[in-house]
């Protein structure tokens, strides 16, 4: 298993933590020493450990927990430091999202997480065109 | 000046290339030889170099480029990579970024950015509250 692998595989529990609402799983899933920060959709940035894992514990126990499906990932390493992105299926709507990962005691641990709305795709060969604000 | 001193320069300059349409500075902001990627508001991730520098380039070039301008910006560094979390403030509008840097021949250049939407604020010493979707 290469790190790269170990790095999707990561990404995918992060998922499967989300759609199952698995906050145990998900409190493992990111760093412990290491800094995190996370962007929810619409959200202003979260950037301790506390308020990110409230910010989770509220969504996972939520009535209206997204069943979230993760696709197109894609991981590049840089290190000691991975960044995944990804879209995420929630129904009809789908998001794009950036998991950046880092490496804690031997484990890839999640470090920061963005998500928000896809709105529109590129075309075959296209470019990102006008940036839509 | 500090590493956290130097990519929080290197931030600035990215949104001063930005708002200026100095499509030159952006050019040399965005790495060269490390894998970079890029998730405009709204758009599918671009995951080569080719693409995220024509993006910026429609975006730069195009009659209704954004003045933007970046505030409440903050780094954290994981050894060679450091992450920004920082407002972008375009008109009426607020987008929540991510900007990811990292060394590459002594410099700290981007090589991972996403912007969104930033549309509800949390309380003092509020949570994240539900994931709008």
């Amino acid at each position: 298993m290469t790190e790269k692998d170990k790095v999707l595989s990561a990404n995918l529990e992060f998922y499967r933590a989300f759609a199952m609402g698995d906050e145990a799983a998900m409190e493992r899933l990111w760093a412990r020493t290491l800094p995190v920060s996370c962007i929810h959709p619409g959200w202003m940035a979260l950037r301790d450990r506390e308020s990110v894992m409230r910010s989770w514990q509220d969504i996972l126990a939520g009535p209206d927990a997204p069943r979230v499906m993760c696709h197109d990932e894609d991981a590049v390493l840089y290190g000691a430091v991975a960044i995944v992105t990804c879209e995420e299926a929630l129904g009809d709507n789908t998001l794009v999202a950036t998991n950046v990962f880092a490496q804690e005691d031997g484990t890839w641990r999640l470090v920061h997480h963005q998500a928000g709305p896809l709105l529109m795709r590129a075309g075959h060969g296209g470019s990102g065109g006008n940036r839509p604000n």
